[in-house]
């Protein structure tokens, strides 16, 4: 989003008080994702960005009605429709492997937004330990490659599909969690020949389409100007190091 | 404490909704553990014990200040207690190695309880991705053996120590987290020649000092009786799937 619209203020919340959301009951994602959408309203803010899949899976009509009239944009349909993109031309039976925390997954929504739209293998795997990795930082050890290489084989194992699918540079394997895209390049590996797909891109396409208000105002502001990002934390004392890191190289 | 006391009744309390506490700040911490306190004042309980490590070292007084006159007894000093019991009659210069949760690591609370009972060379070894391979039931994976090596080989770094210390039969690894005791044979495999103590038979040698009432109830109730087990959850869709399972065979 900054990239695609430096112009604005941007105000990011983590429930670093709560997380993580991917293994929690449904109940208790709506209860923590309302007192998130709480927060953002006493910031003001002319649009939400909804950044969880879990949350935008289970919680997305409660953080609305939190939020009034504020337009809010979940993860879940911009990924949808960036796969659906991508499978484009592709074989009728090409699979959309879904790759998500076991709340996303549990919640069936992606399942049920990929067939709505035509998708009819719709794979989705639970992946419940790469968040811990991936705030561990451990994105270049062998513990994170060997913990992707076993999900990838539960999914080829329980759908009893080897060799065939996933050779043709058809099938697409969709990021359903936000913090995947850290290990981008790991999935590639762990998935030769699928087109991996990343949200982020499509969200911010989405973003411009549900406001155009924003738009216009993003004209006005003009090209060359950059705002400013205001990070807040509900526990501020339990960001993990390298997301602090990460924060402090943004802020140059 | 089933074990050596089974003519009591029990109340676990779980607090799923908020788990994991050891990658949480003390302030969150502290605040989690007296709502859990409060819950279990709700039960009417004789006693509390404090089953878990971060817990223990970051809220014990917080947790008596909300039950009052109820005894309460942290895993902490039995974990110490016991640490120091092995280590009797070894070189001075033996170390502990204390294997926890960052928070617990953080907290600096056995190395300062360790040193006051004289023990000179303490190392402290935080290993946040055990607890999320424990409740995922990846004890027997590749993944926890090479998660486990890893731990193991920076904590023989960072106090560069290699090769004797540790083969003398006297070097003491503490397990500093009540999930650990889960994966005892693999703390074992990864630290050869080393003294590993789990503290859960130290709880139970402490819960019958700190409360001679209860023991005395213990007596009155007779061998042979076996009490019930009430088992409450904050967020009872959330229960790991392999803790489901150990709770149901227990129940029979």
């Amino acid at each position: 989003l900054r990239r695609r619209f430096p112009e604005f203020d941007y105000c990011y919340y983590g429930d670093t008080a709560n997380v993580p959301y991917g293994t929690k009951s449904p109940a208790q994602v709506v209860k923590l994702s309302r007192a998130c959408a709480q927060a953002l309203c006493a910031e003001q803010v002319d649009a939400v960005v909804v950044a969880c899949n879990t949350a935008s899976a289970l919680a997305l009509s409660a953080i609305r009605e939190e939020l009034g009239t504020i337009p809010v944009l979940g993860v879940l349909e911009p990924g949808v429709e960036a796969s659906v993109q991508a499978l484009a031309g592709a074989a009728g039976d090409s699979p959309v492997l879904v790759l998500a925390t076991r709340a996303t997954v549990k919640s069936g929504a992606y399942g049920r937004a990929l067939r709505d739209r035509g998708v009819h293998e719709v794979w989705e795997q639970p992946c419940p330990l790469l968040v811990p990795l991936i705030e561990e930082d451990w994105n270049e050890h062998p513990v994170l490659t060997l913990t992707l290489d076993e999900y990838v084989r539960a999914a080829r194992e329980r759908w009893a599909v080897r060799g065939a699918v996933g050779d043709s540079g058809t099938a697409v394997a969709l990021l359903g969690c936000t913090h995947y895209p850290w290990i981008y390049d790991a999935f590639v590996r762990a998935l030769p020949g699928w087109n991996v797909v990343n949200s982020a891109e499509a969200v911010a396409d989405a973003i411009a389409r549900i406001s155009p208000d924003l738009m216009a105002r993003a004209q006005a502001l003009g090209a060359g100007s950059r705002g400013k990002v205001l990070w807040l934390f509900s526990d501020p004392d339990a960001v993990p190091a390298f997301a602090t890191k990460w924060i402090q190289a943004q802020s140059h």
